[in-house]
């Protein structure tokens, strides 16, 4: 087991990594203050951890809020569930919410613990690799709206994570792509090193050997710590962590919350910021495609969705959270491990990156 | 004009009081960063003062969004019109929010403010007696769910507050009197010289004499400003701000939301504190009967709803935010000025308080 520190002065919180957690009480006991605890899970992963997740939390009033699954239930209606519940069980200040899930059960359930009675305590229990390298870590919660992801949330810190790597076990491959994208995110913005250790170690990780998962989301978790700890509320450096995002946000947004995996368009949004930092002369071709290989290893697509025009990206990239006055602002990468976050560029480079035939390039990996 | 400070370390922001602040640019521009602003208001308010607020805010590109009028709206369905306008509009983590109304507009827009892009900034412009002495200074916001008032929200500090007293010339008596029940608090809470002050100028209060206004409004928000700063996340002494508030709220459940205002609702919650303090042992009748007379001259309602048994009340009042491990709280007073937040008292001397006939010492009074 091994544990690390995000350090946020006193919203500081620990984050535990390894195998068979879920079941130890005293990873949960000592950031519990009441008597009673709300678990958060949903009817996919319910079934396959909730029981060991009770049997840890013995001697606490529980209540049991099973979400429907899916981002497209990441809304309003679904977060009301959650007060609903928490009201007719009489839960106070003192409650404490556990999520037990992947990305959208934390996010939701960290929206609901900011937000129930202005703001109660929770633990984070991520069980797929995306929220166990992601989401969990940071402290973002919200929910989307109809015209936009992640439109209404809040900054709020767990009191702790907890990340089991046995639950990677019962993980669709589909997901494990989709967390492996922001894992060579990091790599590419901030860890060089750590990218070529991925290029490495890409067989093992897809076969989930547990030492290497291990690794990848402790140097992950790290790199994230990192960033969050230095930019809490993302006035800064914390922008970089959404390379691929803008792209990325916009072919979710147009397709429909859920068609696509976030994963899954990061990472052809990876690939477009790959491709426009190349044409803006910051990354050689072969830096580029060292990118976009390691994405297509990790199983991931590397080309946006044919039906997507320019058009159709800039409308959805103008009302994204990083834009200031009106500009789009983009993560983009001046060497690899080396992000930067800029509105300053030519708009035909953006246009032409927008309109890019990427079935070609990705033929020539 | 005068200005007083909440002090909140880098959350500190002024109030600004005052006569025909609200048409001058001065006290708004130096609170906005980016060029859009998006100003809430309702549709009682808005006939009345928006044109005076648009042309304080010439020059910025602004979003008007007129929400309908009262506590039945303070929902989620309401919250999703901001969301909406600023969205469709494409306002960025830089626009700045403006509340134009009562305590209803500032609680909404307050919390809309809190989430919208997991936050941006906002400005209150509070026109009701209530929203200036109470709900515009400290942060909580928040919308009622169908369980609870104020159940899901959010704290969170505006830029600034402005104060302009020239709107309560167009305020209706009654909600002039339900904003005097907070007034009257301050003085029973922590302030016995300004409750002494209160009963020799209530009736120019009442007749809203310009002085006498804004010297009960400074002197409530300075009262307010001192309890917030010293405990921003209501974790002590901040809970006395809430005298008469669980019986209120529960008065308020019952009836539904606007059926009684919520100054009203207070004012009889108050004398139920009263009543029970002196049952206590703690307050003489005489004390008690001093503040019950105050609340009635300022035009206020002292006996609570005929229709409510102890067995109604006590419902409501167990999922009360003051809770804790499901002991029912009350703030009390020890002594006229000085309150405790308590839930160590005879149940057989709650149940007594909440059995009282009180329009017996109604017409004592």
């Amino acid at each position: 087991m091994r544990t690390l520190t995000v350090d946020l002065a006193e919203r500081s919180y620990p984050i535990y990594i390894g195998s068979d957690l879920l079941r130890q009480a005293q990873f949960f006991t000592p950031h519990i203050v009441g008597r009673k605890v709300a678990i958060v899970s949903n009817t996919t992963v319910a079934p396959l951890y909730l029981q060991q997740l009770r049997e840890a939390l013995v001697g606490y009033e529980l209540t049991e809020i099973i979400l429907p699954d899916g981002e497209s239930y990441k809304n309003w209606e679904t977060l009301q569930l959650i007060f609903d519940a928490l009201l007719r069980d009489k839960h106070d200040r003192k409650t404490t919410l556990i999520a037990l899930g992947g990305g959208v059960v934390g996010d939701m359930t960290g929206f609901a613990a900011a937000c129930y009675q202005r703001g109660v305590n929770f633990i984070q229990v991520p069980t797929t690799l995306l929220s166990q390298v992601d989401s969990s870590v940071g402290g973002k919660t919200g929910i989307n709206h109809p015209l936009g992801k992640n439109m209404v949330g809040a900054f709020y810190q767990p009191q702790a994570v907890l990340i089991d790597t046995a639950t990677l076990q019962t993980l669709p491959p589909r997901e494990l792509s989709a967390g492996l994208a922001e894992v060579i995110k990091y790599g590419l913005i901030c860890d060089e090193p750590f990218l070529t250790w991925l290029e490495r170690h890409i067989e093992q990780i897809c076969q989930l050997d547990n030492p290497a998962l291990i690794e990848t989301i402790e140097r992950s978790c790290a790199a994230k710590a990192q960033v969050v700890s230095a930019d809490e509320r993302e006035s800064g450096v914390r922008a970089t962590l959404n390379l691929g995002h803008t792209f990325g946000h916009a072919i979710e947004t147009e397709q429909g919350y859920g068609a696509w995996l976030h994963g899954e368009a990061v990472s052809a949004g990876t690939v477009m910021a790959l491709h426009m930092s190349k044409q803006l002369g910051w990354l050689t071709e072969q830096q580029r495609d060292r990118g976009i290989k390691l994405l297509k290893q990790a199983g991931l697509p590397i080309v946006p969705p044919l039906s997507m025009t320019a058009e159709t990206f800039l409308t959805h990239m103008a009302v994204d959270k990083k834009n200031i006055d009106g500009h789009i602002r983009l993560v983009l990468l001046r060497n690899l491990g080396e992000a930067l976050v800029t509105a300053e560029y030519p708009a035909e480079v953006l246009h032409d990156v927008l309109s890019t035939d990427y079935s070609t390039i990705a033929a020539s990996i």
